[in-house]
């Protein structure tokens, strides 16, 4: 039998082991960096933000904090922002221009969770994240979320990695599906009233869904509320993807321009067979993320040309660019508002329309003098071509079919044989 | 004093306290995965390939997975790949392609990090991973690496981050800076002796460093193997970056059209300054890391354009692209060398030569008809030009200078005049 000494040694390492365990335990809670209140340029291994305020010594930026200096002058309070605060006579008030804004991202998936880290490590003020769904094992092929994480609800899994990464963010999370009808309520009241400061706006509002039920219900809360928005998407064979900034009444909405499967009223859900999942790449999914959150930063922080519409093709490396104006026969009616409310805006500030078409020109430079032009002349196209039909102001026929040989102009159209008879005078040949 | 009774009970309460401690500290041990012998197609939540096997059912790649099968067929064996596997007399076994990669990765910094995660989760055979820096807080503007790393190796911190994403992969890891000269030759021999089996070369070397001398380094070492490499680089202002893919002897290499400050051998280091450092954005860092592992991934599985300049500027999203042939003047003399192994090479199987000019075309597809054209014709050119001067075949004149005005095309470099008289008689006017 064990003596009362030989208890009491087993105690003590015992004690000591489990010191050692709890230790090891909370080790990475005891390496989490502590909040910092202001951000600063001084380059030194410990500032998580020194690559970031590099940005405005570059002249990318004007200002990645802006510091806002508040002084009383005569009993009146005066603001100046972007003050060099090296006037010490004056209370300064700083305030940080990336920390400002708030972002909604809906779908945290191959892009969403990625575009969620980007802005976390850019140190956005605050970020809102909206999914429905479980981490799985079959996420594993793209960026962010890590096997442990398996059977956690995404918001969540993403919340903890995020805050753990960059906590000066703040994080609101939803995990809810947007699209039934209590939960669309509380996502327009979260995008209207969830910014930095409760009660105002989030600042964007960002796509990162698989689907197009998901993208309509983004875009009819946005028509409403004119809600400044970004779209993203990738193809189900993972080798292409778009990003596209969507301004309500200004550049087309989801709705001015559908899919067919949204144009017809098709259920997508009727498209998805048992068994049979699309493709993904990493590669594919962090290109489209970097891309949306390069136009985020370029749009909150003003620098560059902010792009409408940019599309990547992975087997081309083609990377298409265009901007479509909203559309005035438009499905949605908040859509159509929205047009009415921007065109008499328009017409009250006639100076600032050419400034606004100066800035729709995506690519200025053009060095190597590349245009558009015809293979065949003016004259050829005359001769080659079949009379004009008399069409309505704005369109215009691509081809006509031409009166050689004689024919009478007659159309394929016009014929009154039907595709079987058609056929089999073609197989006849 | 405490009964034995007592001490007893206290030794129970700790060994269970201390099971359970244990049992949380390596609860994300027993979160992991266990390794797959094969990768399966089948959609189930659990399967972490099942999106990157649908690449091959949508068409992108012939193979993701190669099943490969060995018969037995009147006393020979016979290897088919890509068989269906339906015949149930023959003895099967399973090799993988993507699986059957080796890849070296030089760097591991914000791009470098990337690409390894992208490749992990891909399923790449193995990984090597090269980089002498540690992990600091003022990293976490990009992807990969977390708060509670600070202080890690870089390669040790991605190693224990890539093994716990996919067990399935392969990693060696180097925490050496490769560019001195023991070092070198070890990094001369992994490249050449660690790919996926013992002794063979990798498949690819992958170049994500931030400064020209490794850059060089890993040219002078490509060079010599005659080793395929990607390059990578992102600019100090954080709004471009570029990939290009280099094959001794037939694409220019690091040296064939060098930078300024490698042509005029200035010491980098004399440029950078105490305090100011580099600026850099996630975005930025993530689309290049995106776009070169895209480009390894077409290279290695053969699907789509593999590019071999692909630049972006983040300012405009223009995404130049070029490709450059080997400079005979290359001061590299293994560049030379290699060259004139490839035109030997080239001389013996003309009918491949055929092929990979075709190769070259970057952008098959012009949806638009954009073509080059010359704003002048070829007859107003006539009449602008002076006399074209005697040329060399394959040199041509950019432009000439007219003789207008009767002048006897004399030209600025023709006159005895010293450039201070030039000046002074454009001052009078």
């Amino acid at each position: 039998m064990a003596t009362v000494e030989e208890l009491k040694l087993r105690i003590r390492e015992l004690e000591n082991e489990l010191i050692k365990s709890k230790q090891k335990q909370s080790d990475a809670e005891h390496h989490l960096r502590p909040k910092i209140d202001q951000m600063s340029a001084e380059v030194v291994d410990s500032n998580p933000y020194s690559r970031l305020m590099a940005l405005k010594r570059m002249g990318i930026v004007q200002d990645y904090e802006v510091n806002m200096c508040i002084y009383y002058f005569y009993d009146t309070f005066i603001l100046i922002t972007a003050c060099s605060c090296s006037d010490e006579h004056y209370t300064c008030c700083h305030s940080q221009k990336i920390r400002s804004f708030a972002v909604a991202v809906v779908g945290v998936g191959g892009v969403g969770s990625v575009t969620a880290e980007m802005l976390t490590r850019c140190g956005i003020g605050k970020l809102l994240l909206f999914d429905y769904d479980k981490v799985e094992l079959a996420n594993m092929n793209r960026l962010f979320f890590q096997p442990h994480q398996a059977g956690l609800s995404k918001v969540e899994a993403a919340e903890h990695t995020l805050r753990n990464i960059n906590p000066d963010v703040a994080f609101e999370t939803h995990n809810y599906n947007i699209t039934t009808m209590d939960n669309f309520t509380h996502f327009m009241n979260r995008i209207s009233h969830g910014g930095l400061e409760e009660g105002k706006p989030v600042d964007l509002v960002l796509s990162c869904v698989d689907n197009f039920e998901a993208r309509m219900a983004i875009n009819t809360a946005c028509n409403e509320l004119g809600q400044i928005w970004m779209e993203s998407g990738v193809s189900e064979n993972a080798v292409s993807g778009h990003i596209q900034l969507i301004i309500p009444g200004e550049t087309a909405c989801f709705a001015c321009a559908p899919p067919l499967i949204v144009a017809a009223n098709i259920d997508e859900k009727t498209l998805k067979r048992d068994g049979v999942c699309a493709a993904s790449l990493p590669t594919t999914m962090g290109v489209v993320a970097g891309l949306l959150v390069q136009n985020v930063l370029k749009y909150l922080l003003g620098f560059g040309t902010v792009s409408y519409y940019l599309g990547y093709n992975a087997m081309q490396d083609f990377f298409p660019s265009m901007a479509m104006k909203a559309n005035p026969q438009c499905d949605n009616r908040h859509c159509r508002r929205q047009q009415d409310e921007y065109k008499k805006k328009e017409a009250e500030q006639p100076k600032q329309e050419v400034v606004q078409e100066e800035e729709e020109v995506v690519h200025e430079d053009n060095e190597w003098g590349i245009e558009l032009v015809s293979e065949v002349s003016e004259a050829e196209l005359q001769d080659a071509s079949g009379p004009v039909p008399d069409l309505p102001e704005g369109i215009t026929v691509a081809y006509t079919i031409p009166e050689k040989d004689g024919a009478s102009g007659e159309t394929v159209e016009e014929t009154d044989q039907s595709l079987e008879e058609l056929m089999a005078q073609m197989r006849k040949m």
